[in-house]
């Protein structure tokens, strides 16, 4: 019996976007990779940059933590933070991934080594190995420098002259690879400026998109959030990402269309507002993609990334481009 | 066939004195137990206790890599210190305990999962699971308060009055019951006062000990600590044992005869002398149990732990004894 070989997904993107995507493609049989922005510099991550000189370990730790076929104990182990004293704010995760780039002397090998020790299933890749910072210049001519600033900036959807990273990265090789192997692409949801973006951002990665064989989707955010993406509609979203990368790449486009419950909204009024869509040619693919609330969440309607997708209907959507490539 | 039981082993003590006797051990077919004293309240880990209010995991970290069958990188990244910042001096170990605690609810259950986590021989049980602290008073009425003003004492060789710890500690069940299943009990080597009578101190590990069937050894340690045993000999830290346990329990006591070159004793001088024997009756066995220098240690001689036990030696000889029970 000749087995097929398994059809490659490469997943790009950072932070809390991609946990979804992830977390739900980790249960097909799929030989599948996560390429990771390594521009954050907030919290935890920010802080262990700065003491210990270390790569940003917070966006690596979310994926792995997706990807790892561990016990749920050891999961809540990489999530778990440190209240107190000078390890207050501290998720265990992000320690180990610093320690194991101080015992192993680098990044890439701390990537590999917590992945065994997590029992991922696939690869987990930072775009690149060199520290780096990202910066925007605003219309106003204010710089904003470092992701945190971007991320809690409130004037960015009055427009920006450029973003960049600082100094200009060397792309990790792996990934060029990565993204010319692939059978799937796909990119978002996630923060545009400080998840998705900072991924196209180093030398060589735009092209190597426009280039690569692979079907092309990008998954569109539920939620704009205020002072950055205010008012976007999937057209937006979409015309932000051709702009890096120099041309319409995606072959599908995934939006929800399941309106989250009106009180969900209203709390979320504060930071942002539902992403409408604008966009009907026959890439648009829709699908109920909202994630159903936690019973325990219900109660706490604070607490953020209540409007989330869900990681199940997501990876279906998926496999059905999959499953006729 | 009709398998043998494996010989139930368990080694009392607590700190880098144990490690020897666990390394050794650890290659032969044995049901190995180390229990651990819950004492320590220095560096790391006393910074750990006062802050996150965990017990203490130094201890038993430095067991767990003991008795580790992992990679030689996970025991590394076990023993690996951060430098800088709010995290400078804690060892990466004693943050996965600590953080394991809190994700669990129980240091034991903490202990468990490390000890998963690092594929370990055996078991490792902390002593109590109880929060103390412990206490000394001099003969000039000093109270010392916790191990680390006791490990830095200098008049503790002018005699005390009693060492305790605050409050009396009930035992961790399982340590009876191993103590009580042992047919070999280790004690020592390791600080007298810091690290082997601790567990003496426990709320019926005395008895548990004067019951146990066990085959009793005490390993001597190799070196006088100045201040705390300056000027012991071997007859010295077998009748303080005594003085806690309440009578001579011990079948065998294992003695170094190998003197450590002339060069490293001088080194040590500042810190201690040499442990001189003075005891001569049946059950001393007088063996080679000095460790070899690395080549890497001669370079820095100011390195500590110069002088100490040859792991593969001790547990020859400590096997030997198992063979005959």
């Amino acid at each position: 019996m000749i087995r097929a070989a398994l059809k490659k997904v490469v997943v790009i993107g950072g932070g809390t976007g991609n946990f979804a995507v992830l977390k739900g493609l980790k249960k097909y049989p799929l030989d599948l990779t996560a390429i990771v922005s390594m521009a954050d510099d907030g919290g935890s991550t920010g802080i262990l940059r700065d003491e210990l000189g270390v790569l940003p370990p917070g966006d690596v730790r979310q994926c792995l933590v997706a990807l790892s076929n561990s016990s749920r104990l050891m999961r809540s182990l990489m999530n778990y933070r440190f209240e107190n004293g000078g390890l207050g704010g501290h998720s265990f995760g992000n320690l180990l991934l610093s320690a194991l780039e101080k015992v192993t002397g680098s990044f890439e090998k701390a990537v590999e080594e917590a992945g065994k020790i997590l029992y991922i299933k696939g690869k987990v890749i930072p775009v690149t190995t060199h520290q780096v910072r990202l910066k925007m210049v605003l219309n106003n001519r204010k710089v904003l420098e470092g992701e945190k600033e971007i991320y809690l900036s409130q004037e960015i959807d009055q427009g920006y002259k450029t973003i960049y990273l600082e100094p200009f990265p060397k792309v990790n090789p792996g990934v060029i690879d990565e993204i010319g192997n692939a059978d799937l692409l796909v990119i978002g949801p996630g923060g545009l400026h400080t998840s998705l973006i900072p991924n196209l951002l180093v030398e060589g990665v735009c092209e190597a998109v426009r280039r690569s064989g692979a079907r092309k989707v990008f998954v569109v955010n539920l939620m704009n959030r205020k002072g950055q993406t205010t008012g976007y509609k999937t057209s937006h979203y979409l015309n932000e990402l051709i702009r890096f990368l120099g041309e319409d790449v995606f072959d599908h486009i995934l939006i929800n269309v399941q309106k989250p419950p009106k009180a969900l909204i209203d709390v979320y009024s504060a930071e942002g507002d539902l992403v409408e869509n604008d966009l009907e040619d026959e890439r648009v693919v829709f699908a109920d993609l909202l994630g159903r609330l936690a019973e325990e969440s219900k109660k706490d309607l604070l607490k953020r990334n209540l409007i989330r997708h869900d990681s199940k209907k997501l990876a279906q959507e998926l496999m059905k481009i999959v499953d006729h490539l």
